[in-house]
């Protein structure tokens, strides 16, 4: 059973472990800083598919099968599936998992999946409901822009607070038997809609800033905690220009953010050399660079405990054509060391 | 604790009651055959709003209102939203539950999600994660035909085996407490994609019957029952073609369900009067089916037990363009009476 703490988070008795953690990656992420961390980089953004939404479905279905391969889990003793993409319905999600044959539980929480899907995995096992479960998140760069934006021969001009999708999947699978030198999901904190009036696709930063602040500050006060409790908070894709709204406001708040705050679409680009512009984002980005990045710190006690905060934004062609705000949502979820 | 059952169920230990359950529909509906028992009808599709999104959200915003009035809720109880649409991006469930100010869990399962939502939802519950949550799905014959057909001006011609889009919104309030006569979530049973292959996205029906085959038979398998342990089994949006394959699947096997299958798509129009082909679709058609016809029978006792299982298509315009398969989807919730 998990105990309620304060108005929206979940401290859970027997907190789920992480047995198994995997990302595949796109060309351009395998050039990036974190290039050499992530299990497989894929050469072809194709992924000897057709079109993009197969290659996304076929990164999905690759990144579960790693998973699997990797943890030395038996597909069958996965009990749930908890997964979701950017696309519309979710078909990414559906063509890639259909072959897995998991009782799946479809999620949309824009690029705050991998936290939503981490959240409800981690509800489940903790409470009895299931022994494995798998938590995953995809984006690809191809059909997001095809999606959103402008189609990708158009070649738009992008401004600068404009941030690029992460072509990538990252996958967990949550347990519960633990062992030393895995990292464990001790509590999270769910996110609710937060509208601010942001209207700006090429500043979906500036949209999330606000729900990432919601989020942070809502699990410091229902744990009673300030932030030197963690090592580091790390949003999912708030980019520069997000990045900095998220410490002013957490400044006049009293809280210094700034020594421990980590952005996933600031580390897994070279803003320089890649011409990325404010950032990666997409589901994809927060969940590659947990898996790659933040897991192993936690898992070799670099890191004892971080507050993973991947932060979504509310939008659809239709949404943002008719004129309306980009609400945003974020996902706190409480990653420890287990020494 | 929930006590896993079988290869995807669990059979809660404290089962969730439902204390408050609400619908909200749009004019067409309230002239069909169960028009007398939704909570509220609206004469304007539009619901007063400038678009179709926008009213599609301004009518979950109704709805969840209504529900919380009805049940005599205090909004600031209500620990989680589990909701979703079907739309691209959410976006009808994003801007309609946004004042609502409630930690919030976004899902997709095509017109399946009330199933996935009460699942979650009860799931929280019987945990001790939430003392009450609300789960809820809406659809609008507008928005989706804009979305995933054609125009409404351009007045195609639909085929026999077509559905029509539920303009409507439900929603219920899962709780710890029990009192007599009311309804309760026993357990549930998670459907998996299952693809066999349909492609014409004007009979869903065909494309949704081997999933909720799936998840019935997974049901009864699990629990170690037959077809006599309910009074019904109620899919959701299967309508006349669905439900006849879904019958000789089921009789394949040795279930006859005949006497005690019941389609919410049938149910809600008339399909003489109303011209709506092979029925009613959409996240909204099971869910305020649920609301307002099957759960004040169980809550009497006409019906002790049922199988709620709604059925969801997934494809997307970009997957039908592009020549995909529709995989289905179900998931199942088995309620029962409380004498």
């Amino acid at each position: 059973m998990g105990q309620m703490k304060g108005k929206a988070s979940i401290e859970f008795d027997n907190p789920p472990v992480i047995i198994s953690a995997g990302a595949v990656v796109g060309r351009k992420e395998g050039q990036g800083p974190l290039g050499a961390l992530f299990d497989q980089v894929e050469q072809d953004d194709m992924f000897g598919k057709d079109n993009w939404e197969q290659a996304e479905s076929a990164m999905q279905k690759q990144t579960a099968d790693l998973v699997i391969e990797k943890g030395g889990i038996r597909k069958g003793d996965l009990r749930y599936l908890f997964a979701g993409d950017l696309l519309g319905q979710l078909i990414a999600t559906s063509f890639g998992t259909v072959d897995l044959e998991i009782p799946l539980f479809g999620l949309y929480g824009a690029c705050s999946t991998m936290g939503e899907a981490m959240s409800l995995g981690a509800m489940a096992v903790n409470a009895g409901y299931a022994k494995q479960v798998m938590s995953m998140a995809s984006s690809h760069f191809a059909t997001a822009e095809k999606q959103f934006r402008f189609p990708l021969g158009y070649g738009n001009q992008r401004p600068l607070s404009a941030t690029w999708t992460v072509t990538g999947c990252g996958a967990v699978v949550l347990a519960g038997d633990r062992k030393s030198g895995m990292a464990k999901i001790t509590g999270i904190t769910t996110g609710r809609m937060v509208d601010m009036g942001a209207k700006d696709s090429m500043n979906m930063g500036a949209a999330m800033a606000p729900a990432a602040f919601h989020t942070i500050e809502q699990n410091l006060e229902d744990f009673q905690i300030n932030e030197s409790y963690y090592d580091q908070i790390i949003t999912g894709d708030l980019g520069e220009v997000g990045r900095r709204i998220l410490l002013e406001f957490m400044k006049n708040k009293g809280h210094d953010l700034e020594p421990i705050l980590m952005d996933c679409g600031i580390e897994i680009y070279d803003k320089e050399q890649q011409d990325t512009h404010a950032g990666g984002s997409g589901c994809g980005c927060s969940a590659v660079t947990f898996c790659s990045y933040i897991l192993p710190k936690v898992q070799s006690g670099t890191w004892k405990r971080v507050l993973f905060v991947p932060t979504g934004a509310l939008l659809s062609t239709v949404s943002f054509n008719e004129g309306e705000t980009i609400p945003g949502i974020a996902h706190a979820v409480m990653i420890e060391h287990i020494e």
